[in-house]
């Protein structure tokens, strides 16, 4: 179940003119469902991405990296859900170019103007003949408004599609930002997440995207932790089609391209915590603060070591106060000369407030039942104040339970 | 229940002369169970021992470290189960000693003579009245046969008692070394596991000591992970009694170093191994081998994210050969420039070794079925070989089951 995450409205998910999408049932590895999505591009559109930093990076990462470096312009996208194909060597990327060569012939483009994209399990063949019979169906269906049918082709063990969208002003011209996202394990993203989709009709200077990208990425695919493993097959996508009627966007004007990269930003971290309220068995969304570090890298380490901690996760899980962990976990990351005597830690659900420990130990005014009031709500906030400098950061996750034992012991059966 | 470990034989954990243990019920989390040990050692011993690294060192880490530093002449340990005495700031550096200080006068020696080790709750104030009251007791059951009832008095969610025992002459003397731990999850030690005592009769040198505790941690208790948590208390003591008539072992004779540190080294190694076997919630017992790496720091790596992996350890779990996981956990160990097309992996039990990986991609000869027989078995060794160099490495682990997350969930209740 996911924490307080309800399907998207598709009514409120707005087209991006210069987007259309279409989806499938390729049967890739489950028959009767959407496993395979297609996204065309209007000429002039731009394509930025960062991709996974595992050393397994799958045949459709590398192809990807390969089709942006050749800086041909990018007209479409094809995804396929239900089998990653990564682990498969030169045969893999034979497959992954492939489906752009049958995507590629039905949108009227060349192959390297196609980017591939895959999901599911690793280090079996990627079924080609099943997606090259289902892109004309793909095809047919390619529509601007398709927004969350294209969200729901692209799910694996997700149980809830994941749609964001907003709207911003640039030089008094309503711009639209859209994105889909996927994903909620195997999910420590260190680039982006699993497979994530944002476009705007914004117009925006190449090397700018590929700015706007990065930056995007550090501040919401990159701060999301469902249990610290990161996928082979991470990729974050971000378009710009140019149909918007104002000048470009570029580096060199900073209020303006703050203005654009501001609602990317919200539209990728609203797309970031839905894949954390929709963690592969959680049941509660926590969202981890860490200030008075010297650098962000050194919140980040710290958040992490709390978010990934299995012993802080199954504490959430049973809404257990058992305090300790989160200080354990703190000690675990290995923050050079840490002075514990100036460690401050709050819980927080809502507006209750309970500080836990002061100056490195149990705070005096702190009660058991302080503790177990405040974790019982299913969003939690725990603020760890480090008392080094003023760096900070923020990082989401979920908790630990029953069900993702379960949901991993039983994913292929 | 624990993987193939069986409770230890008390006639086969020999005593070392020198070593006297005593045990007491001091109902410190709960009535009716043993949780406090005290030993005693003879006048002449050696004591040197290795820390963990967390940030929040517990109290009684502290007190150890200063003792050992000052350098007097250690004459006991007192050891409490059911409260880590952590996260309690100077009163819990203060109750440490005062464990000391009660300790020392039954002993009959200093405060900083003796050392103080608590193993459970983090967070809590250390209840010392307690502890107080239960000493004497404790100290009226020393006697050199009582090595397997102090591994039980030192347990918290262990389900059984961990001592080893093995003899071995040095310049034709019979020398004695046993050891016992506790310790089954917050589990990735890093100095040492949560807690472990081996001692000899042996007569070596105070340096030599400390060197040899280094070297015998990194080969032991520092590869074993269950969780990847780095316990606050982490505390390894290797203690020489001096009591048997050879000549002082030193660094400069590397071949009775050797000697001494081998069987040393294998008292060690399976007390480290049985922490795993006993991890919380374990069903199986594996073994992650790398070598072909460049150093055996980078095969350290790899190992402990295949073995800290929750996807790994839950497919492990579900005998589930979705190995896909594997090679995603290989890809995140950030080997820089790892050539994957060089990589294989085998898995094996017993005789049965089944080839998964070859070249970076699944083996042409890997049938399914392969791999679901050879996950069945409750021992499975995990080799990787990265065909990079000739250096290796061997990290011990278990499974992630239901009963991890029940365990963790109901700790404190």
């Amino acid at each position: 179940m996911p924490v307080n995450l309800a399907p998207p409205d598709a009514a409120r998910i707005k087209p991006v003119p210069g987007v259309e999408l279409g989806f499938a049932e390729a049967g890739i590895r489950k028959a009767g469902r959407r496993d395979l999505m297609l996204m065309r591009l209007a000429p002039g559109s731009r394509v930025a991405g960062v991709f996974t930093q595992n050393s397994f990076a799958a045949a459709p990462v590398a192809v990807c990296r390969g089709h942006l470096m050749a800086g041909e312009a990018i007209r479409g996208l094809v995804v396929n859900a239900g089998n990653a194909n990564c682990g498969t060597g030169d045969d893999g990327v034979a497959a992954a170019l492939r489906c752009c060569e049958v995507a590629a012939q039905l949108i009227g483009c060349s192959i390297s103007q196609m980017l591939p994209f895959s999901t599911g399990v690793i280090l079996e063949p990627l079924p080609v003949a099943k997606i090259e019979a289902a892109l004309p169906a793909a095809f047919a269906t390619l529509a601007a408004d398709r927004w969350t049918d294209a969200a729901s082709a692209i799910m694996t063990t997700d149980t809830v599609a994941k749609a964001a969208s907003r709207t911003v002003a640039i030089d008094g011209v309503p711009v639209t930002v859209t994105g889909i996202a996927k994903g909620v394990g195997m999910l420590e993203p260190n680039m982006a997440t699993m497979l994530a989709y944002v476009a705007t009709d914004a117009v925006v200077a190449q090397d700018t995207l590929q700015r706007m990208v990065r930056e995007v990425a550090d501040v919401s695919f990159n701060r999301v932790t469902v249990d610290g493993d990161t996928s082979t097959n991470d990729s974050f996508v971000l378009i710009a089609t140019g149909q918007a009627a104002i000048a470009e966007v570029i580096e060199a004007e900073p209020r303006r391209y703050e203005a654009l990269k501001a609602v990317v930003a919200e539209v990728a971290q609203q797309l970031a915590q839905s894949i954390a309220r929709d963690g592969e068995g959680a049941t509660k969304f926590i969202t981890i603060a860490v200030d008075g570090a010297l650098d962000e890298a050194e919140a980040l380490r710290v958040a992490r070591s709390i978010g990934n901690s299995p012993l802080v996760k199954t504490a959430l899980f049973a809404s257990d106060p058992n305090l300790g962990r989160l200080l354990m976990a703190i000690g675990n990351a290995r923050v050079p000369a840490l002075d514990t005597s100036l460690l401050d830690l709050y819980l927080s659900a809502g507006d209750d407030t309970v500080q836990v420990i002061e100056s490195g130990r149990r705070a005096a005014a702190y009660r058991e039942e302080d503790g177990v009031r405040v974790m019982k709500p299913s969003e939690i906030t725990i603020r760890v104040t480090l008392g080094r400098g003023a760096a900070r950061t923020v990082v989401w996750t979920c908790d630990f339970s029953y069900d993702y034992v379960k949901i991993n012991a039983e994913y292929r059966t």
